[in-house]
């Protein structure tokens, strides 16, 4: 009875995060299409859905000291608690990231924050973040170690496309000086964004190898 | 004999954790000295230093999961254990925010990261978030709530030159799109780094009182 009731509280805790990673991946889309369209309600919608993200890491930080004391779990169950903390962390950080890009995109509304020039990098850079995201939450529903190796190929892809943004920026950008930071914020966004679903991922390879680096 | 173990263990981590805070306080000043002295010697020290860091981190992370299962900890000393992880996380990233800092002026040399016009306003956020740090140092040491309680008053102080700073680029910037790139990045990361020194304060405030809001 007791153990069903652990077992029950361990469910709780993987399902909270496997919703706080679709949520963390339908804002980095949402900011995308926000920041691409000049979509001011799809930044809206991020702004706003981030308040559900705040939340279930507040649950999970609440659950896991009550878990540990209750049941005083023991070996990969103890990784398992200890782990949900910190990817909630990072889930978390992952939303107010994208809520950063969709702030920016409704401070300058009806104004685009990616003039023509830098559609194709700043397209890419959101389409690997949101791929990165993608794969953290297979990899957090499969434990699949190999895919969180991949998860690496697709954080240099963000960081590449980062470069290629700064660089854009600094070879007589037309734009003006306001245009320039937005974008090289955006940038710094999209790169922490991917860091942090780096980081979900291997932690994931530590609850199952019991060793972090990936 | 066990439970003298179990309180050398303890001491062990929050000594380790009194490191830390030392050492991101110090990144934070030596980041700063590089930043507005063009000092390369302070930012190649800030660069180095911060593998202490990473250590202690390292070394932090993996000695809760077993003082975890051994010892068993409950009530307070369970909250201290968890907390531990978390701030030992944000000291860390307060150390790679230094080093952003430092980089940048590491990139630059020997030109200057921050144009006179701007040296006041960096000057302040380079103070203010180093007090933050020194503030969150003593929080850690004394447990003290009220302090933890200014620190907010000193991360406000932070924001505000941010945007000081923000509307300097912004309003007939002379020194181009790379440099006002540069300071808003610089911007960026001290306002991060308290953010960060913020989290100590408030897990800090959570460990005394069971409550986690400052």
């Amino acid at each position: 009875m007791v153990r069903s009731g652990y077992d029950e509280q361990l469910d709780r805790l993987t399902g909270a995060l496997a919703v706080m990673s679709r949520e963390a991946t339908a804002a980095i889309r949402g900011a995308g299409t926000a920041l691409l369209d000049v979509d001011q309600e799809a930044a809206e919608l991020v702004v706003q859905n981030d308040a559900v993200l705040d939340q279930l890491r507040g649950d999970i930080e609440a659950a896991v000291p009550e878990l540990l004391a209750r049941q005083q779990p023991v070996a990969s169950d103890l990784r398992l608690v200890l782990c949900a903390i910190r990817i909630a962390g990072d889930l978390e950080r992952m939303g107010d990231l994208a809520v950063h890009i969709a702030k920016i995109v409704q401070m300058r509304y009806p104004n685009m924050v990616v003039p023509p020039p830098a559609a194709a990098v700043v397209a890419e850079m959101a389409e690997a973040a949101a791929r990165i995201a993608e794969k953290a939450s297979t990899v957090l529903a499969t434990r699949d170690p190999l895919t969180a190796m991949q998860i690496g190929l697709d954080d240099d892809e963000v960081d590449t496309a980062q470069s290629r943004l700064l660089s854009l920026l600094l070879s007589g950008w037309q734009y003006g000086v306001e245009s320039a930071i937005d974008l090289a914020l955006v940038g710094r966004y999209y790169e922490r964004y991917a860091d942090h679903a780096v980081n979900v991922a291997r932690q994931v390879v530590y609850l199952v190898t019991g060793t972090i680096r990936l």
